[in-house]
């Protein structure tokens, strides 16, 4: 298991430097690195000084880089497609389609490149993975997925088990499987891969809400646009679920007198010259140490309250729905449902304020 | 219809204040103009010095604007998802799930903005729309939606039809579809629906092809990296079909006199002082003007060539293959499998060499 860094902000702020100088602080500790990047060409290069491709490479001591390529992703988990293909499908349909000429098509990158972090992770090679991803709304609804996706499967994994619909094909459906599959469907075949999915999504969900297994920094300048975007992808990020661990005030002399941030610990970064990297390395915060940050939820059985930490909105940007059987938080662009914990489960809302960042809901 | 303007380069380069002040050159030339912003939070308000919602609003003479909200833009699309169910499934199955509980996965963002995008076009209130979206690869894959569904769907459409699968389960499914629908399978109930899906993105394909419909226009800074980002990103949007306009050196005091553009008009905007918009509009280039540009593919029937213009990457950097029924071109992380003309359909390829910035291929 590694701990795995990123940072948010606005586009030219310094993100992918900062990302960069903190696998070379990490790898000069003595850490295992990976620097894993989204797709920029060849600029990248430019910044690193040596050529970084789709194939892990090592370009110092501790430090291996790698630049996500989408396609070539694809073309790697096609191949386990086709496998399961062959495995459960009498006669295989998509065996001809070869995995170079596959489309990526919008949101199968961040897919695969989160799948990608995720087998780095597991491969107990790295202490740290840095990912230099784009950094915004787009980053973190890579990082919701696991949790999105669990939702989606109990939201209408249930309704369409219980429906009527299904309930009356279930008689024509027993030869028809049993004519399309090689495998029976009542028996433990599909409980492996099933179960194998939900481990999946869950594992993404216990290191989402660890922040010694991921945790973000927040990256801006001291413009007020980059300001006013770096706080609204903190409170974006606990939508998701998303630990931030500080904010880096880059290309900045004095420690900015912000309270935009509190009760986040700022680090200040000089202006520094293209490849000199040590004071940059050195300005920045130590990423091994345990940070103490505001949990982005919290349950309170015996009071029946629950407790959102959602910095950068007021209450009139929040929006609070129980239209369905969870209840729905909406706050910029980001949606939360929240599966209530047994003792709150099934009841209504009586109220809910907004208190020092927090948002209180009570049942 | 309308003239769809975007801007193409790295973050923090200016798109956001160039695609402003286009915005604004435009509507004090008369045009009719909306400009459309991917969600950033309320960071636009500072740059725009208005509010900027969900809602489109007139925000000064002929120019109206709309910050994209994927979770509202999905909430009006899922009634449209529930009228279908509701005509053609006999008992519906997600009549109760709430479209403001839905949660935004990666990708859907990007299919709602341009299905937006689509119908700002085609409710001809606008001369121009201007959108300022990420401005990088994601909208690259999203302005090449139309081409890549229809990709798949030529592709996996066929080889699912004519498969033994479904020629197995046919009779089985006759039965099984007269249960579920409401409409007969093999009545024109379907007709009208698939070629409306059909027309979609074959008109898609159609803006997308023209310039005088959709146009990108790069942004940079005289920094080397982002010079870098967006020489890469013209190449890549000329491998989605996106037209590429010209190029505007933001904060730049000289012409620069890099070749990396050549034949694009570079545009030189001076620094200026926040706020100050006259300067920045004068020196835009006169959107409205036809251009003439490269065109991304030319198809040679009678010298049996194809010509692909790829600007930025060199023969070692493009991968062709020809496994399936189509030629598929790799260059960066973008693909494209090129249906060949009555001609040099079914040929195979001979040879591939780079010329001046084009691959030529023979057949």
């Amino acid at each position: 298991m590694s701990l795995i860094l990123t940072f948010l902000g606005k586009g030219g702020s310094g993100r992918t430097t900062i990302a960069i100088a903190a696998a070379k602080k990490l790898a000069s500790q003595g850490k295992r690195v990976l620097l894993a990047v989204q797709d920029t060409g060849f600029a990248l290069d430019l910044l690193i000084e040596t050529s970084v491709t789709h194939e892990v490479q090592q370009i110092a001591p501790n430090l291996d880089a790698v630049q996500f390529k989408a396609s070539v992703l694809l073309e790697r988990n096609w191949d386990e497609v086709k496998k399961l293909e062959a495995q459960y499908l009498r006669t295989p349909v998509i065996k001809d389609v070869y995995g170079q000429e596959l489309v990526v098509l919008p949101g199968m990158d961040k897919a695969l490149e989160l799948n990608a972090l995720r087998e780095f992770d597991a491969s107990g090679k790295y202490d740290a993975i840095i990912y230099d991803g784009s950094g915004d709304t787009t980053t973190l609804r890579m990082l919701g997925m696991p949790e999105s996706l669990s939702w989606y499967s109990r939201r209408f994994g249930k309704l369409i088990t219980e429906s009527d619909l299904v309930k009356t094909v279930s008689p024509f459906l027993q030869p028809l499987i049993a004519t399309v599959l090689n495998v029976s469907w009542t028996g433990d075949n599909f409980a492996a891969p099933t179960s194998q999915a939900t481990n999946i999504l869950e594992q993404g969900k216990a290191a989402l809400a660890d922040p010694k297994r991921l945790i973000a920094y927040l990256v801006t300048t001291d413009n007020p646009i980059a300001i006013a975007t770096a706080t609204y992808l903190w409170g974006s990020a606990q939508q998701v679920g998303l630990n931030v661990g500080g904010v880096i005030f880059n290309q900045t002399a004095d420690t900015p007198t912000t309270e935009e941030f509190d009760p986040l610990t700022i680090s200040t970064i000089p202006t520094t010259p293209l490849s000199s990297w040590q004071p940059l390395i050195d300005a920045l915060p130590d990423f091994m140490q345990t940070v103490d940050v505001p949990k982005p939820i919290e349950f309170d059985v015996v009071n029946r309250q629950v407790k959102l930490f959602l910095p950068g909105f007021d209450k009139k940007q929040v929006k609070l729905t129980q239209s369905g059987p969870e209840v729905t938080i909406e706050a910029g662009d980001q949606r939360r449902n929240i599966l209530l914990p047994p003792g709150l489960s099934g009841r209504t809302v009586s109220g809910a304020k907004f208190q020092q960042g927090y948002l209180i809901i009570s049942f």
